[in-house]
């Protein structure tokens, strides 16, 4: 199995933790709030979809759109009515079962599927290459794939929405894959698992899981140690933190200091109307928090999402616009305010293209949604700030969290099923010698690469990192701004995944069933 | 990775169907029945238990007897009541968490554990040479652990059965074990997993399923295989018929003859009242397919114990018991009738002790019984009887199948779902490049074998295959009578096992956390 050379590319295997020594700063006075878990960037899937769909620039997305009578439960013999599984599949390209033809098959995540499909342009791009069919089953109570009959049903309460896990996720993908080499007399056919994500924890934890059914995956940007003490509970808000103050210190202490004047604004007469007037919303602010955690949300959001190009995947977005909210930021005149200056840099976020006239905050951040109940249930991600970052401390504490989604959704997490389930506490060990050929990219601007595999396991369990690249930027597609390093990692990738369809049909010749 | 020497032993790695290849016989002209599929022993558990105490000779067992609370339904968050699992623990042995002590586990199958810990004296017997922890984890719905708080109502209807599966069993070992390892400050023990019959079949799927939990398993008798088309259908039956045949081929004949007599006899005007007196029956019979059916048990379950000493596996029987039982059969006095021949011979396995004074068949073979279940949900293995074998002709028939589970307990099987959860179609090609440190042993006169992996996968996932030899015997406590092969195929086991261990505490001294 070929190993990624080192020598050809920026690939830089190292601890993260190296990476993210932080200058000790002196320390945020401002109150610690009931922070959420920081959000995948799935959850814009529903309100941009029609915008992102212009951006593919490389190659022609066609596919049709089919739906799958799909088992609520796999794993008990309850009664439930089925549910339509939303899958976008494209045969185009497929060279068909006789020549063996591969089948890519990315593991849709929490969100609509045709934004993922319009997001993963690498796998549409390289299909015709392979030959390859091309599928994207969505992920069940998101998009179209919903249960119950409706939204509304399916969200209703912690019982409609019991069946909305990981594991009845990858067995949905598991089914449909199977019924669907089944039907086209595709047995023999490789399936190569591709995610971003979330969907990177899927696919690898699917080609952990269901190695009968994918000889390999590509794991982008999946933070599968995110959870209980595996990683230091710290690592997000400094990677971000980080990604602010490699661009510009002054810019990191502005917003480091930023939360002590929202507090002290918020708490004066009339300071909640100065705030409001300030960040230019629609509805008067009740709470300073709702406001700061508007903030925080947009600068980990910037982190994921730091192209060195203009992007449009969560929001219209200049190339490294890290960059750009710093320079507003730094280059205000003298004079402007804290407050003016975190308006004018989180506008490079918020309103990028100048056609927001004021900003409704969301309102709602522990509603109803699907990836909340997913981190209230088993995708518990302890998440602290600490000293050293650049957002107000906090504390991770299970109780308070647990409260929450008591509150939120009548459901008690299970923080450590995850890994009795998946594994990770000692990934290396577990690995090395059982398991093969999946990749695992992490750009290291990416906050959620501190959840990641950073280093190789064995010869084809391997961590392909980058110094620069933020979320699943390799799945992305091509642009003609892409720098060297990201056209070379893409090119690691093929080999990679050619390498194991390769070994595949060879070991196909030699098999004979027992 | 130590490989078996094959030198050292009878293994012999051979294609099943070799061994079985039957004189061709005239056929059968008995009518088909609704056949179930075979079952495994762990059915006579609840009956035998005080009796089978007392068959360990080698070591003494000494366990304590204790519960944990455990969740009904792994993979949902519906509201459910926990119930309480039983387990068998020992840490007499134990060298303890600081010295990395293994941990055995028996993955419980289909039965009582308690009955399992006296059948499984292998386990007991080295745990002190490898100062390792004893857990014999009972699978839920058997023995003691039994949800909705009591056997009536667990096994009140397919609602309350649900969950009854076998990944939830497996998901029942992982959090059990996790949790006891915590509970022990034993996380960096090494788990070493048994198990026979369908519990081998439960610790070959753990071993893939949670690599990060258990290092190895030795899957003894675990026909993995016996799911869909992947092996005949009609190879259990034929590798019954092969087990008579070696022993005499007049025995086989007259058997194979029977069952048109059975037929005859029965269809005469108080033919039924006749074949209750030959067979000694408590209650007057009503059809000749209950005596048949008992009979055709009989020989299926004589195949798998068919031990070279004397046993008391799920009946007191001599050593050798189908030689015995064809003794009998074929040393009738002349002039003795078919059926009393057929009586002669049935009576080793039913009344071996001669205590029986009436026979009671089995009225009930598809009640409410946990196996039943689990047969008509997800186990369905397919079973016909071929021209060639003894038995009555019979196809096996998925509808017929499906309706019999319908009108049995309202439920439908899943015939595809263990294959796509557990794979087995193209095995070897599937593990060989993942997976590692599985031992399935099978002896070729167990029937089940024809649903074992037979073939060395890699180097460290081997198939120890014996001619002699039937259900996981391997497991059983050592005797004076063990034959050679026997003591050396232990001895095999005991190596490979002391190989993974050895390569974990190698593994630990060179791994950091990434």
């Amino acid at each position: 199995m070929a190993k990624p050379k080192t020598s050809d590319l920026l690939l830089i295997i190292i601890i993260i933790i190296n990476a993210v020594i932080l200058i000790s700063s002196p320390p945020s006075l401002a109150s610690s709030s009931s922070k959420w878990t920081p959000r995948f960037p799935g959850h814009f899937s529903r309100n941009t979809q029609p915008r992102l769909r212009q951006q593919q620039t490389s190659e022609e997305i066609r596919y049709e759109t089919r739906y799958f009578s799909q088992r609520l439960d796999h794993f008990s013999f309850s009664e439930h009515p089925r549910f339509s599984q939303r899958y976008l599949i494209s045969t185009e390209h497929w060279v068909g079962p006789n020549r063996l033809g591969p089948i890519f098959v990315y593991c849709g995540n929490e969100g609509d599927i045709d934004w993922f499909a319009a997001n993963t342009g690498f796998v549409w791009e390289i299909a015709p290459q392979f030959g390859a069919m091309v599928l994207f089953p969505e992920h069940r109570y998101y998009g179209e794939s919903i249960p119950f009959g409706s939204r509304e049903e399916a969200y209703r309460n912690a019982s409609t929405l019991s069946y909305l896990t990981a594991e009845q996720a990858l067995a949905d993908f598991a089914v449909l894959i199977t019924e669907l080499k089944r039907n086209f007399s595709a047995e023999d056919c490789p399936v190569v698992l591709f995610g971003g994500s979330y969907g990177g924890m899927l696919a690898s934890w699917m080609r952990l899981k269901y190695p009968h059914i994918a000889i390999g995956a590509l794991a982008s940007s999946a933070p599968i140690l995110q959870f209980e003490d595996i990683v230091p509970t710290e690592i997000f808000y400094d990677l971000v933190s980080n990604d602010f103050k490699r661009e510009s210190t002054s810019c990191f202490n502005t917003i480091k200091e930023s939360w002590d004047v929202f507090t002290s604004v918020g708490e004066k007469n009339d300071g909640l109307l100065e705030l409001t007037k300030t960040f230019h919303l629609c509805r008067t602010l009740k709470r300073t928090e709702d406001l700061t955690d508007w903030l925080s949300s947009a600068y980990s959001y910037l982190a994921m999402v730091n192209y060195p190009y203009p992007s449009n995947f969560i929001m219209p977005l200049p190339g490294h616009p890290i960059r750009e909210v710093c320079k507003k930021i730094d280059g205000s005149p003298v004079g402007t305010s804290t407050l003016e200056q975190i308006f004018e840099g989180i506008s490079v976020f918020y309103n990028y293209t100048g056609d927001v006239e004021c900003f409704q905050l969301d309102d709602d951040p522990h509603g109803m949604d699907g990836w909340n109940w997913q981190a209230c249930t088993e995708m518990v991600m302890p998440t602290s700030s600490s000293w050293g970052s650049m957002f107000p401390r906090y504390d991770f504490n299970l109780s308070a969290y647990e409260e929450q989604c008591w509150n939120d959704f009548g459901v008690k997490p299970r923080p450590r099923w995850i890994t009795t389930e998946f594994g990770g506490h000692d990934i290396k060990a577990d690995l090395e010698r059982f398991g093969s050929n999946i990749i695992f990219f992490n750009g290291l601007l990416d906050p959620w690469s501190g959840g990641g595999v950073l280093q190789n396991i064995s010869e084809s369990i391997v961590a392909l990192v980058t110094i620069e690249g933020a979320h699943h930027i390799d799945l992305r597609a091509s642009t003609k701004e892409d720098p060297d390093w990201l056209v070379e990692l893409r090119e690691t990738e093929i080999k990679l995944i050619k390498g194991w369809i390769d070994n595949y049909y060879q070991r196909k010749t030699k098999v004979f069933v027992i």
